[in-house]
């Protein structure tokens, strides 16, 4: 039998409006779906709600921090579906070639020959420029996207923010409050706009000082929060 | 008469399955709509052809390198609708926030108190990202996007290759061929991959020393080339 194709599918920031129609078209003919799913929230899924899931296959996939096993695991599951001749979807929030599990998934995949292919989306770095209403680029000028929490605990944080170009931080689930004050430190908090949620109903935007009034009232949603720091 | 709203609005890469539904929703509601035209295309056009146009006020507007009073009187043109009580979009390949002439356009009209928002969609990178089946940031890495053309002619490109992580060459309308000699020349073209009309019915993917081979051949359809180069 053929095997099935795999599709790493990109579903945007988390609002089902962000999906593309090659996003739908590619979820309606794939017959099992995996998705994310975290202690707190099955985002992924949520944003794919658009669609008709009743025929579907959904595996969720409980991806940790250390879980290398679990991972391998993900991925013998997958193969057991596409051997049997199904297509398969593994979904990703924001866009699968920024740091996605279903990219990594699809590139083992590949190693071990089977047919993948990644369907770009909307990454959730531009769907937070857009709820801020602000340009990542412009003219001459460069962007660097930074794991912010990776970099914090490295100590190159700061020397990377020192660098010419609009930055955006994300991957901020452990230090947000303490890269915050980093910011402030470093004096740039004043073109800095923080956005947690973008594209959801629980969306919020904080620009400048309220950045850091709003990290003093304590900040939930960590998770899905981008920093955009503009240099002009 | 309340004034309209002005939507810059992203299309996605090219092809018209790159548009979301949020798009799609904003284009249909949307009595004129703007479109960036050049010499040679009119991709951005062309990809909202999903939509139908027939009762729509199209307006080409014809950016230039230099054109600043074009630029201003398209702004005022807009501005015109507007006050008429039309709501405006103007459309943008790849993502607004990246690159984006419709962007700047609703800064300079939200400077003037009119409503603007940005619709987010898929950039050209991550477009590129996914048709090359390769990542753009994995665990601990950084991505940096680089407008290759201007660091070419300022000096910089070289420096900035030479930071850690991936980076995302666009921009190169003018000097890609002296840019892939200058990957080769750093030895950085076994990691590179370059492609051309990401998502387009011309696409075309150009791995490792392929991309010298076709350098030399002769590339054309400069305008729409990113090259990522991947640190693993």
């Amino acid at each position: 039998m053929k095997n099935g194709i795999f599709y790493a599918v990109s579903t945007g920031a988390g609002n089902t409006e962000l999906l593309t129609l090659q996003a739908l078209r590619v979820l309606s003919k794939c017959d099992v779906i995996f998705y994310p799913r975290t202690k707190r929230n099955t985002i992924a899924l949520e944003s794919i709600s658009e669609l008709d899931l009743s025929k579907k296959t959904l595996v969720p996939c409980d991806f940790s921090m250390s879980g290398r096993d679990e991972y391998e695991q993900i991925v013998l599951q997958c193969k057991g579906f596409l051997q049997n001749g199904s297509d398969v979807a593994m979904i990703s929030i924001g866009d699968v070639s920024i740091f996605s599990s279903a990219a990594k998934a699809a590139i083992a995949l590949k190693d071990e020959g089977i047919e993948t292919r990644f369907v770009a989306g909307v990454p959730s770095f531009c769907s937070a420029a857009s709820a801020a209403v602000t340009e990542l680029c412009q003219g001459d000028g460069r962007l660097s996207v930074i794991p912010a929490d990776a970099y914090f605990e490295n100590g190159k944080l700061a020397s990377v923010l020192a660098e010419e170009g609009t930055k955006v931080l994300m991957k901020m689930g452990r230090h947000l409050e303490k890269i915050i004050a980093l910011l402030d430190e470093l004096n740039l908090v004043q073109s800095s706009v923080l956005v947690q949620n973008a594209s959801l109903e629980n969306e919020r935007v904080f620009r400048s000082y309220k950045i850091v009034e709003a990290c003093k009232k304590g900040l939930e949603d960590t998770y899905l929060s981008v920093i955009i720091i503009r240099q002009d």
